[in-house]
């Protein structure tokens, strides 16, 4: 699997209609679209997909929506982490049952004085140990207050059935301890569209980003002209990248996004509440930089 | 309400069996012991209740239990925030229906950069319009990693249906700020045992605190010292809550309160997977800081 | 010296004239303004004082000073931490030789990946050791981001010539932890007005508060309640220096202090470039503030 | 002086004799031994120059030796910010006299509360006015706890006389933001060596950073790497930088610098008090992380 890891993955929002519900037929049109653009995979029920605003019952919906509306052997990527323990690898299963590939399981954190690397590392071994498909770690210390160290990482990567990681930090020295550490196969992804080259500088495989939702040949056509060593195009690239995806993520966060989607034809329709809708100011200042950028 | 909320309250934990499931039974006998105790009601479902590590039907066996359980007029307060509006005030009917007579909500947190004042505003709102009973607010940074500022909570307190707030925090200025704001039916009650007298002498009404689940009477004797104006009595008593409270707080956590509780004749058993139990050493360290205190 | 500690300190402001210089005349004329005021003392060099902008010949002069308009026999406390020992000792030095009674040393703080707690005691036990006169520690994380832990306070605490502390922030479980401390001959200060009743409440000796530069009766006022038993008026009084407390710490800083020392007849003039001046709209919030609590 | 600006900069340290005076004559043999290094220029008086624990006549003989050692045209920049601007001037100026070629000048950052961006545009304004040579910015909030914002960078970056900056944090996408401001005569250098070519992946011109007074070779290196094209050379050079450039940043500071230049034959020392010196076994953990790199 590890080779098709090696890429760009849309961290696909979970589609709500006007009154909160599932809206799982926007979900296969959007699966149906996404399919024609260059990606190549998606996480579902990640932070962008809204997971902890969902039930159980609604995140398999949403990953059996995807599979069944996916055509290409893309990889399915499951978000399925919670606090506890059983509750994870119950949900992890039912992932796999309806044909999920691998599974991102973020970092338990609530009682932060007791989620040190030692949890981490048994949590996550456990995890591992119950689960029917590999599993991937998410560490994003920006919404959990929790950040599992490079030791504790490298620790958790030895195990068979862990195989890769996903960053949501810029931290650049971090990622490149983690990609010299002694784990040969284990794949680490930034989350962060903004520093992609920094990221792949220092030998990180791909990204899963905000920004692949609705613009995923942008971060695509970094890692190519880097691939092909072509730095001042990739640098380029990077540079156009940054405005924009900062207004997805840091200042406009999920709604932001999906009011990006619409600009390509996907569903994009409210984030769950309480979380804020955009209001028409901040969407005009948001489509204000989309035409800068020609993302629109 | 407000009398009754004055007072000294127990944020009881949630008994678990060995392999992890509910032990509805051995919190039934639990609450009779409790019903024993000074305590002035329980907090069902906080954060020493474990309910990240729950789902939504054992929240309601939870609570449910506990008030037919007990058999005094004293309060059950149920801990009843999701991070989703809807689960919020559909988790806070359900609690109502099983007899909960006001309700602890954690602000949502998980998106920090969405989850600003105003959206805690609307949340409570939201929340406190469609609750069948009175609400409180639960602020807790060490955990949430948010903070709901003063001018927040003021703003919230001038709903009828919101009556209250426990502050997590030993942040005295902002409670002093909270008692003086104007908002005269809202009840201030302060999380941390180490500071109650403290928060006492700028007018907090009570306390809902760890320590209070294995030795109640301790904490009422520093409120009783101070409401009769016997300062240096106070003083002295709070003096010694302080390095017990820390080590099942700070330290040990739930598990810690857990080991406790067992002293007592209540049952502790274990925390839920992936939170770590105490190690020998550690419940050796807990009863050594017990026996120093006389708490053994 | 420790009974005359237990009392309300003005750290006092340092004026300088219109173009920066340092306006000795002034300082001597307040320095006869604050006699007449129910003050326990001085401080002179703290942040208050704005020591980081100052010479170390322009400190001594400001002692020299201070120490010839006194009348009184109340402490002259000089603020003489530097980041090297060296230049600590030799200022500590001066000061006694102009006639300083007592230093408070602030905790070195620029290196802070090697400022820990081991730093921290041998820095301030060769200064006491070196000290002609008896020290204080002062623990200002909001200033110089280095928290100096009670463990290591209460270490430094058994030399003999480490007499105290002044502790900045509003922590009152670590100030409740050093007053139980084993150290019997240490004297432990708060440097919040705002919090100075529940500092009272566990333990703490007195203040040395910006608010005692232009209203030292205010804070006396709590501490004379408090001592004589009177809880409901010593809150009411601690109630009402909060807002405008805040106003010359957070909100305005020392610019803000200078302001409300020349509503009591004391020279405040500016401060030091490049930290700015009161606009007029902050002035007249100022003002707002002070004619509320009837400061003026 | 922006071509110059472009490369690798030892931020050499200052060095003491075992009294903790200044040792001037070392501070030459070193600059005649650098000289023959792989180097770009100096910073002297930067944090690894001990600046906070020097008088400012001390600093003016540290330039003026390192002037009088050097033979070479490239650039010393001297470290010359206080957090008095009047000091901050001064001291510029006189090190313009003894032959600075330009300075970097930390951002004023004891009163946190009032040391935001408008005082920081301000201050840098007022001493590029001021200043008789260009000036740069110091930013460093590992240290100062005070962030320089982009949006403030680049206003002062319009200031004729605002050259460049060094960024010491490892935030590329700041960087990358800076890079791609309009401000096309400022110059961006990185402090960490061990995110070197990330930085220079979005942009970033060169490196001031402790790892080059020892092993300059190793960080032009990755320069040239990076310049020619071979980024799978300049990623396994970068790789090979990180953990012996930690051991002599995060863990052992200025002591470990002065560890490592004794194993190339400069002058190391001592700190000054009270920073610590490293222990046998912390030296002997840095040698052994130097051993396996290949350092000695």
């Amino acid at each position: 699997m590890h080779e098709k890891l090696a890429g760009v993955f849309a961290p696909i929002p979970t589609p709500f209609n006007a009154d909160g519900s599932l809206a799982l037929d926007k979900l296969a049109d959007n699966i149906r679209i996404w399919e024609t653009m260059e990606l190549d995979g998606y996480v579902a029920l990640g932070s962008n997909g809204e997971f902890p605003m969902l039930t159980a019952d609604e995140k398999i919906a949403v990953l059996d929506t995807c599979r069944k509306a996916m055509t290409s052997d893309r990889l399915l990527i499951a978000g399925t982490g919670c606090e506890s323990l059983a509750q994870s690898i119950d949900l992890t299963k039912r992932a796999a049952d309806v044909g999920a590939d691998t599974t991102l399981v973020i970092t338990p954190h609530y009682y932060k004085n007791r989620a040190g690397d030692a949890t981490q590392i048994n949590y996550f071994n456990a995890v591992a140990d119950a689960s029917p498909m590999p599993i991937m770690i998410y560490n994003m210390p920006g919404y959990t207050g929790v950040i599992m160290s490079t030791a504790a990482v490298l620790e958790a990567a030895q195990h068979d059935n862990i195989i890769g990681m996903k960053e949501s930090t810029t931290n650049v020295v971090k990622m490149a301890e983690i990609v010299i550490g002694n784990a040969p196969n284990f794949t680490l992804l930034t989350g962060s569209a903004s520093g992609f080259l920094p990221c792949l500088s220092i030998g990180v495989a791909g990204t899963i980003s905000a920004f692949a939702n609705f613009a995923p040949e942008r971060v695509q056509a970094v890692k190519r002209a880097f691939d092909s060593g072509d730095m001042a195009t990739a640098m380029k690239l990077q540079h156009n990248l940054i405005e924009p995806n900062k207004a997805v993520t840091a200042k406009y966060g999920v709604a932001g996004v999906k009011a990006m989607m619409e600009t390509r034809g996907l569903y994009g329709g409210p984030v769950r509440d309480p979380y804020p809708q955009l209001t028409a100011a901040e969407r005009e200042d948001l489509m204000a930089i989309a035409k800068k950028y020609e993302l629109i």
